[in-house]
């Protein structure tokens, strides 16, 4: 007889909480676990001991909780260091917890690998498993995360919405997308595209540097080409010298815990993007909007697949604790398009350990201002169906 | 033997397309009109006789045009004045147009009103219909408008999500709401409460003018007593000398052509807050989100009554058209909470045209930083049901 523990770490998503609750069902199935503890706030609350008794959550409860955007733990930034991950080690022995489930990113999957070292070093029997999240879907090994489904579900949404918002009312419009290194929750921009002319008619991600005077040109063409022009940017764009535009208008920029240039919460880069536009090229009617955290936690909107993709993952954690000592789960395409499956396979805890997953080259087009067939094609699966919407002004004129 | 023409007035709305095809389904049942004329981009489009031939469209294309956000027909931010309108009349005459169905806000009622009038007094049988739009639910006569539940919904939704985020991740967290002049968008942001401490934790609106100084304390007090704290704004919020913080902070501030200060498509106003709190009260982690187009073209979420009230009413218009010769569109409530119920009545024209409604006093609390039970009560049928979450960290801790 044992205990467990698990946590949720970094930005919450909108399917977090499934993988939680895949845990939680599935160490109900191993009675050699006594007690799981919920750590509130992640790695701060393990080291406060702020544990919620997660055995004693009711069914009902739970499935509340599975399609409940954001941590339902709650989260920290806190990013581990060596003294920090003794102190977890130190209550682990104390309340005698032999599994630790970490929902994260690849630095929570770096906060497992070190616990797990530290653990062997000394000798405790103890088995780290790191389930993956993230609305980047930038952790490697894995086809794709879960999270990224339903924040590009959002994305995909709010861009087929905005495209017919701006077909009304014909000008530049640009919107901001979570993204630091990897674009390919901006790449689902592209997704609700129906119609050769639809918006967005711009993508720019982080791994395609461009620079102002090119962003311009490409702005320029599209508004003569379409009468109009929706442009879809990741946070994270950068200039050809590879320094981000955000930093390039902060003067003095917040950085979190983890040193990251603070680019979410703020609508400075849109704004900006929005006046260069405007004063440049002459548009009179330019508008900028910053997606901000609605694109990771809105309620009532998941993708079905990432649900239970995520749920699926949280529960294989747990069954392969049973019998490995560490490991991060990970997801391997079987099919794609309609005949799209996964299936899931255990990968080495250092394979995803801080490592960061780039937007492949043959999804980004060749001028670096859009997305190809093959990543439609990678992506709209993990979405899942999205609606249809129709327009009049392309219909016959009297 | 007659025709009808029908255009889209001002920012669109998740529904606006729904009383369009409201509007062309009731003509198909009239036989004496001949064409159905959709004016491409408004008045701008009824001058430029740039129309749609809206009979032709089959009934599959309409319904997912009335499942469509935005205006379908395209919209205008033009404000006719009389020698506009004399050139609208002249091309009714032209076109042998004697009905007129125009879907939009107090502006477009007020055109409507001019164009009927012109119409009279120079002896031209016309029918000239307003149908009710806008998110912003600020139209007179009207119990509400249709397209302000849809938005609403849209704002509940993502306040419950960003509610649990700012659970997950704990700070001050702003976000800005459409709303000029009137509250009930923003208002709307309190329907996803569930629970005593679920945010959003204040609410302003433009009817409660609000110095810097008792933002800041009821900011301050709310974080205090919650460790975290999520407000909604309008983009209207105003200093307590009635100008807008908006424009108290925009040195040189974009007008469009109502002479109005544009306000959305911009950040400035959310950050120039975040700033205040962060500066002035010494609290680390704020960030602020400006909600945008998003909350009124956003691709597959409607609110079910919305849909079907916006509807309703452009069917009426033209039903009423046949036997009336102007008016507006009205909605009655009949009945409350579960059992919410409407019908319909005309007004006249000039009972809606260029009056604008407030958030009434019994819906704003006695701090006016907060919605009542009143407001609940209305609201909640008109946005439908809401997504229920749940969270874990409020659960026994071990």
């Amino acid at each position: 007889m044992t205990n467990a523990i698990v946590s949720q770490s970094g930005g919450p998503t909108g399917v977090i909480n499934a993988s939680l609750v895949g845990v939680i069902e599935q160490v109900h199935k191993h009675e050699q676990i006594t007690n799981l503890y919920g750590a509130v706030h992640a790695v701060a609350g393990i080291v406060k001991e702020a544990f919620v008794d997660l055995k004693k959550v009711s069914s009902e409860t739970l499935e509340l909780v599975a399609t409940s955007p954001s941590s339902a733990l709650g989260s920290s930034r806190d990013k581990p260091d060596a003294a920090y991950c003794e102190k977890i080690l130190g209550v682990f022995k104390k309340q005698d917890i032999r599994y630790f489930y970490y929902i994260g990113g690849n630095d929570s999957a770096n906060t497992c690998h070190i616990i797990n070292e530290m653990a062997q070093q000394s000798g405790y029997e103890l088995a780290a498993f790191h389930i993956p999240k993230t609305v980047d879907n930038d952790l490697l090994v894995t086809d794709h995360c879960p999270g990224y489904g339903t924040a590009g579900k959002f994305v995909a949404c709010a861009l087929m919405g905005d495209d017919l918002d701006n077909r009304a009312l014909p000008g530049v419009k640009i919107d901001i997308i979570m993204g630091r290194h990897a674009g390919f929750l901006t790449g689902a921009a592209a997704l609700g595209k129906q119609r050769q002319d639809d918006g967005p008619h711009l993508i720019y991600v982080p791994e395609r540097p461009v620079t102002m005077d090119q962003f311009l040109a490409d702005v320029e063409a599209a508004y003569k080409q379409y009468g109009r022009c929706v442009v879809a940017a990741s946070e994270g764009i950068c200039d050809t010298d590879h320094v981000t535009w955000a930093e390039k208008l902060a003067e003095t920029v917040e950085r979190d815990s983890h040193n990251n240039v603070q680019l979410s919460g703020t609508g400075a880069l849109a704004d900006f993007l929005a006046a260069q536009v405007k004063t440049k090229l002459g548009i009179k009617r330019v508008r900028a909007d910053t997606f901000g955290y609605l694109q990771r936690s809105f309620a009532g909107l998941q993708s079905p697949v990432d649900v239970l993709e995520a749920r699926e993952c949280g529960r294989l954690a747990v069954q392969w604790s049973m019998s490995e000592t560490s490991g991060s789960v990970a997801i391997r395409r079987l099919g794609d398009g309609a005949d799209y499956a996964a299936d899931y396979f255990r990968t080495e805890l250092k394979n995803v350990a801080e490592k960061t997953k780039s937007v492949p080259d043959e999804y980004i087009n060749a001028q670096g201002n859009g997305m190809t067939q093959a990543f439609i094609d990678y992506a709209m699966p993990l979405v899942g169906e999205l609606p249809k919407t129709e327009y009049l002004g392309r219909f016959p004129k009297i």
